[in-house]
């Protein structure tokens, strides 16, 4: 058996009709989770049709990610909706990913809630409650991701989810394990080298440095990477590198 | 065994957000079938929740009602689309509404398009097949709903799925059975009894007057009812007496 | 010189497609400035055209009610929107209903935010300041309608618009002059009676009587009313023969 | 006076929330016609308001480029609309972007319909004259731009605006004078070169080679360019300089 085991997702089918994001073709190749967007802040039918189908081919997980109905704000702007709402939506979106994946006789692997959302249900436990009773409801067999310790997490193991703590390799922490705002100036690590060497510790450790240069416990069962630039691309490739060199299997949770 | 059969089926879920159309609740209880809006023409999450809930309590056959992505032309303008992309709004509203059947513990039951799409779909046998390919490929134990002896009829019969024709009680039909397009003088049977006679005919012998006077054949497996306003809804009452007056027993069409 | 004003107005336009809302040309005679919706989060281009040619037949001053890109949630939701974004969306919806006012000839005369932007703009004077900027920016004669002391009022007043401030006939007021949150019991006033009564007094005395039954300093220059239902009219009509009983001339602001 | 005149136009502004197509800022240079979407196939908002800025700094005709109301397939697919509906929505989004060109004291110039609405209008004099119509009864003094000899062209002069004749420096053309349809193998001129000769022969001589070899008359008032690629803004600044050699003048239409 892995000593050290960790799963790679990245948020892919983000285009919309005419308009392309992403270069999911490319960062499909080094990933073990797809976050595939349902209609509501990106994707349409034909995006999702294209993303199943490429998520099945390169034998990676293919998991729903649902977001808020706000395509112009691509579900990064919070808005207040009530836990009943959220929980139709994440049926909805759920629903309309799976029945792509149903053609290709795959089955849905996990969800992860999309930007304002996610943070919403990070820290907002009634909310993620009902994200939580959402995807237990449609199949208890998924898989919620959420950020690494919060509520959301926590809510997914109190229903009897299977549950997968996301670390993210560029972003700071603060001491309490949530993650720095983007709009702080330290928000970032820049330096890719810096980013691969925190993972690593991150999964073999528990740990990583907070802001205030203490020691955070975390747990990394998935980490987020992008495929939206080269440059992005490129990180991807020196961290699975990295992870190999430090004896860390890279497979998809669950499997 | 019965002698004759008919299923009744009603567009239903067409509300969305603050804006109501329908009496879903009052005609539940007349029909056999319901066709719910997927969210692209009507309908939304909340609304798919309440319909589907309301069919499965009141043992209604869970049918969806996919169209085209136009809210603000509520689905009846033609919109240029092709095979390849209605084959994936199909799917991907056919799985809207079967997750919150899954809630329920319910199978769907049938597939009936919307407006714009109903019409093209009767004409235009490659666009008929996209639609019957998905509905096949989702489920092949999908009925497929459409204009009695139309295109789609035949697509769906061609590609192995079982078939619903449907009748209009308050409409005329020409003398190639199709239905007299709305903007002509006569398009419409404003008699109820007279309405009532013509469907009974129709199940019962397979035959309706056309506007010119002819006789034409026609397969009545559904009949379509409305219940957006009050005398819609007298309409259906009046139509179910006469048909259980005259031997014919109203059943859910595959059950 | 009329000794005591008042301005009664009402949002209108709020219809979309197939989706009524509203009796608009029923509530249209019994009020002096009309609130017409632009398409965000309800109306559309057809349903702004018929409601700018009644309001204009009617001698009613035709106003811009923007809100929340969110169709599904009614503008109802608070979205977080930062006030740059919130300027181009208030600028954007101006120039749709204006451009329609412009075809009968007409000046637009006031805009008052719909919602949940309204109660933010209410609160928040960075965002307030936007609505002004963007209202002022368009057309300094254009008049700012707001809550009754509100952020949205004092931030009208600083860039030199004029402004209206707004009392509710039927919503019971905190002794800060707030209304109380709709989903709290004593929010609204049921007794038809009693609301005209408020009405009359914060004209006649600027004063309101808060619901620990402390006074409250209140500005009453326009009234909102609803003409959404039967006895929401039955109100109208029974507000305008009471103001008129007692004294209080109504007008349109800025007449 | 100048023997030869001509003006460039180009499509801009077609980028939606997180969403980029064009590169407005480098186009914007080589063209005296900005063709500005209005929210509707494209656009939104905060768009339209960096699109309209850049065009007032680069001294490039502010025009509105209206569409169907169909993002997912960004106006390019036929949608069934009636006359007056196209008139209604010719009027909402010519206010929209009219609104943000008031900001910067800017007057429009033109109005271009976009894609589907574009061809449509070609062909169909009834919805022509709707657009006609809405351009004229919004503004007698914008000019409306339209295929080259087209029923949009010939609907503008007959309700009495200055129209201009769009010629494509990039498409074939048929015997008849319209644009060979895309999907055909011959539609498009691949050599810079060739197409730079045929539109100056357009410009000077009123004439181009249809894909039979006969010669077609044609007026060039203004040539459609594209900068959404390297190649097409390489492609802008050859024509630029083969204009000017060749002793055309390029000028903004009615200036």
């Amino acid at each position: 058996m892995e000593k050290y085991l960790v799963d790679i997702n990245s948020d892919l089918g983000e285009s919309f009709g005419a308009y392309q994001i992403g270069q999911d073709d490319a960062v499909m190749k080094y990933i073990t989770s797809a976050n595939i967007a349902a209609g509501f802040h990106a994707g349409d039918h034909n995006v999702i049709a294209r993303a199943v189908k490429m998520a099945a081919e390169n034998n990676v997980g293919i998991g729903v990610h649902p977001g808020f109905q706000d395509l112009q704000g691509f579900g990064r702007r919070l808005l207040h909706v009530d836990p009943k709402e959220i929980y139709n939506l994440i049926v909805y979106q759920i629903g309309a990913v799976q029945s792509f994946a149903k053609l290709f006789d795959q089955e849905l692997s996990h969800v992860k809630p999309h930007g304002a959302l996610y943070n919403l249900a990070a820290k907002d436990f009634q909310r993620a409650q009902a994200i939580a009773h959402a995807v237990y409801d449609f199949d208890p067999n998924l898989i919620l991701f959420g950020l690494a310790g919060s509520e959301l997490v926590k809510a997914g193991e109190a229903v009897g989810l299977q549950v997968a703590n996301e670390v993210f390799a560029d972003r700071t922490y603060q001491p309490d394990g949530s993650l720095t705002p983007r709009r702080e100036a330290n928000a970032m690590i820049e330096d890719p080298k810096q980013a691969v060497d925190r993972v690593i510790r991150m999964v073999k450790d528990g740990k990583v440095e907070a802001v205030d240069g203490s020691d955070v416990s975390i747990t990394a069962d998935t980490i987020c990477v992008h495929g939206d630039t080269d440059a992005a691309l490129a990180f991807v490739m020196e961290l699975q590198q990295g992870l190999v060199k430090n004896g860390i299997t890279i497979k998809r949770v669950g499997k």
